[in-house]
């Protein structure tokens, strides 16, 4: 099946870290049977019978491994053909295995990009993954309201200062890379900060465009330390 | 093959017109042989024979159809597997059958969108398609200086200033669907609108990342009008 | 005294709130025979010791009713005489006790306009007092990234939109007070919601010049649900 | 008396200069017994006999002193308390004796921050104090246009440039104090020129929501050159 | 001769009141064979001697009607076709008898103008010579700082709000000829506003390019109410 | 007669190339007992048996050497006196035969601003102009959309970078001359770079107010290189 096949081109391991977080007691499941919460899209989001087996795959894997479903999957089903494609630009882009940007520096570069462009649900999800991947729990914070003061290092400084060069649509110029290989970035790099830019400029559009509303678990996840010993026990305080 | 069953679902209606206007003489033909021309990209060009197979079959579809490969084909493919992603996606908004936007609209929204991103490329080649789809040779042109008093109907215009709302990152309200509603739009249209909008803003970004230089062929084509004596034989003077 | 007396003015019932919350295990006691930590503003931090006593006397009993001084304190102690009057009239408007303003409608003016003036400090600090006050944990992350789409209320929206003319130096007119007293605000109001939003204009402003950077504990300080065994005993998970 | 020591540190020096100039003949006394002028603030004016005996004392000595009371008095008297907190913290930036920056240094911040938040009454009264304490008729009119093309000293640039860094919000970095280091400011300096545009950042925020209104006396203050044969005989000219 | 003629159509009457005001005292006269000031360009300005002689005959005749030659004679004589192609446009516009438009009006809408543009030479100049024309001596200093909320008429304002939608290259609608028109202004208006803006969008730009200072005579022009005593004898004081 | 002196300043060279290039069967024909078009402006366009003598033989020079009358000869007699002002203006600036501007240079400088100031008119008829004089048929297209990133020679880009800065009006520096001098730009260079950029500043300006649309002829001018062979039957093509 191509819809199959485009899926097994998605490796989902950004969803692996939510798993290990995660609380069943906080986690508002959605089944097939459920009716699809109305206060996430503007738009109607579909239930699951009525929406291709693919797509549905997809869905119940990520929230195997994540423990719940981002709004997004549920929202932009509304239009399969183009979650097919969202998504596995999306994966491309984010579940990259190689290159100089590690999983926290994505999630920065998305962190910045969407608040440059007021996306609430962008912001708020990825600010979530950010504060995982890079176990800095306030980091996302200080970006989110001042990037140029946050305590970023020299690099992530650069790189984000590349990032806005793209996301407020600047001629890029030999200066803006020479700026990345001064703390090491290469032009392989570049690509990757802006191709990353440059789908959020889109997906922080869509989000505008349905209301998209994040899911509640993201406002508070990777915020508090964890407890060892709870974990050996229920995971709690997440 | 995965691939080739991503690139059924593309139609590439869009460079069939193109074909029927091709001029020979004018068409620098790009064969696997070939250098790949070094000014086109702030990236390297591949050559075609490092190319995955349904990369190259979909460029040679392309070009075969259309009369010569347009370089985002070229350019882009420096990142196969973003390419596929791109180009899937591309299809599922530009190439779409239904829905209340005809093909001439989806261009002159990529046109006022790429404008304000301003995106050579984008804006070099949508404008060639606008003038195509639309048979308004001049239309485009004067989106580009200023839509607001270019001469559009109030259903163009008003699809124009939606676009511009989402290309803004303005918070999208009802008033905004309403004044839509008022010249026929539906809510579909409004998600295709906004769509073609934010893929654009992704596709113009990467088009300053990677300074992606437009085809010569894409400047002057569908300005003149045809000229049917010269229709009988040759098609020329494009 | 005359300091005294001012100091009378205050009643740092913003202060309050916090104690109950605090988590002894948490707080980083600032005593007098302390250093000043260094990295919390530009500019040196006086000793406890070689601070006028009417400023230590109030710094205490804030630190004594808040379980922690925030930094806005030990920063502005820097000059005495200005961090009197600062304090003076920050008592004014955000502990007064009369008219229509909620203390979490004042906290939330404070989230938007320092939002607006990319002011670290004052962000991170005063969306902890609002969650606090509202005890809604998410609503100043959402005004955070985009007001416009938050969950407000109509009256919420109406004050903030008010807040955000005045935060841009819009020229006010009729028209302003009349969208305040549709939402049932009157001029007093108008008054309050301005010198709020005045106000930081100008703390803003001074966390800019001087890189003040807020305490750990606001980060997270009011994101949990209060647990209400946790509440029979000692106050803790904040 | 608590009021009444805040008011001794009050040194309103400022409006001596004032008294010197002042011509009778020009000036509208403002007594307890007459009715406040109505058309300088969008609120109420209360009469002297209704405002507590400090704010009554503060404003004679002013108006004593100056030769007429300036109308920010007047209309800031609506709210006593934040009365006697505005005019504490002016009085500790503006009068205060220390430190590199001259009276017309830091009513030069005053203009130009004042132009750019727009604020009309700033403008005007604070141009008047300028053009007197500089003796330069004229530079304030040039600021008030564009100070980057007013006749100033590089010192008096670089002071502008750090106050409209501070007034725009700007992030502010080391960079920013090596430039006022350049002309001899030191960082102490760099306080006052902050406060005083955060001061102002406040204030000119306050006279937009009353559209307070400034004396006529201000419009012509300092513009004309003492005639000191004149000043034996009448008060002319000004 | 042609030039003669040319200055024929020039009708100075803005420089006829400022004859009457002018203190001889206080006129720097410029004659030929005076080296020219040094200061009030960037380019060098000619000695009368090596000028045509209609402009060396326009300069004489303004400076014996007005008292003083105002510098931008000076200055735009360093080339005289575009001197003589300015001021015979200049008079078109600012000396026309017919129309709606008073002198006042039309002054007005070049303080405005020159005010968004930042044009020292000419906000001085013409508010100068809006206080001589509409004997409102603050109501310039006021539309230099914020037109929206000076004290201006219903029409006045809209006349500005159309000059400055002029000024900022905002499309022109019918919305903006129809709030003329509720004011009293018809279409003729509306073309004299649009043209002195347009006109002194130019001038304000040559006075950037020459870095144009304004005789020190603008500055207090207009500012003191005529003493009807005096006016019987010599004219003085302004 | 003084406006048939006026005129014989007047070098329509500009127009001189465009007779070569017409092809009469494109042509309309604007006679004097024509209907004047009503669709190319929002003020009645004279006819021509009203206007005065010295307009209608200019317009016939220019409609006989370029092979149509520009709209904005048409447009612009509605006003004669300012028609007159207006071509002696931009006669001066845009047919000298002196000084280091090419014609394709004015004509870039043009564009440049016109985009800019968002004027249909000036964009159009000017680029067309800017392809014939630099036989460049595709750069004023890319300057239209990003001059950033056009194929810019650096002596081009500097003179644009200027031509931007007078255009929006920014503080001229020294360090603005020294930028020009490198690429081989004198003062006066810069003047006429200004002087043009100011006078269309005006003429942009009066085209939003008219709604001035661009002759048909402009669009596709320029654009096709000559055939040499054709040009010995009938010009063709264009």
């Amino acid at each position: 099946m191509a819809n199959n096949l485009v899926w097994k081109l998605c490796r989902p391991t950004v969803f692996r870290h939510l798993a290990s977080l995660r609380s069943g007691a906080e986690i508002r499941h959605f089944s097939s049977s459920d009716p699809p919460p109305e206060n996430i899209s503007r738009y109607p989001v579909p239930y699951k019978k009525d929406l291709p087996h693919d797509i549905v795959d997809l869905m119940e894997e990520v929230e195997s491994k994540g423990g719940f479903l981002p709004n997004v999957f549920k929202v932009l089903s509304h239009r399969p053909a183009e979650f097919r494609a969202f998504f596995s630009y999306y994966n491309e882009l984010m579940n990259k295995e190689t290159g100089g940007l590690t999983k926290a520096d994505r999630e920065l570069i998305v962190v910045a990009t969407s608040l440059h462009n007021k996306c609430l649900y962008c912001v708020v999800s990825h600010s979530a993954l950010h504060r995982i991947y890079s176990k800095k729990p306030t980091l996302s914070d200080q970006v989110i309201v001042n990037y140029e003061n946050a305590e970023l290092s020299a690099r992530e400084r650069a790189m984000l200062d590349f990032a806005m060069a793209v996301c407020r649509c600047d001629t890029i110029t030999e200066q803006h890379f020479q700026s990345l290989e001064e703390v090491g970035f290469d032009r392989e790099d570049a690509w990757d900060i802006s191709a990353i830019t440059a789908f959020f400029a889109m997906s922080n559009r869509l989000a505008h465009l349905t209301d998209m509303r994040p899911n509640l678990e993201f406002y508070n996840m990777g915020r508090m330390p964890r407890d060892k010993n709870k974990d050996k026990g229920n995971v709690k305080g997440e």
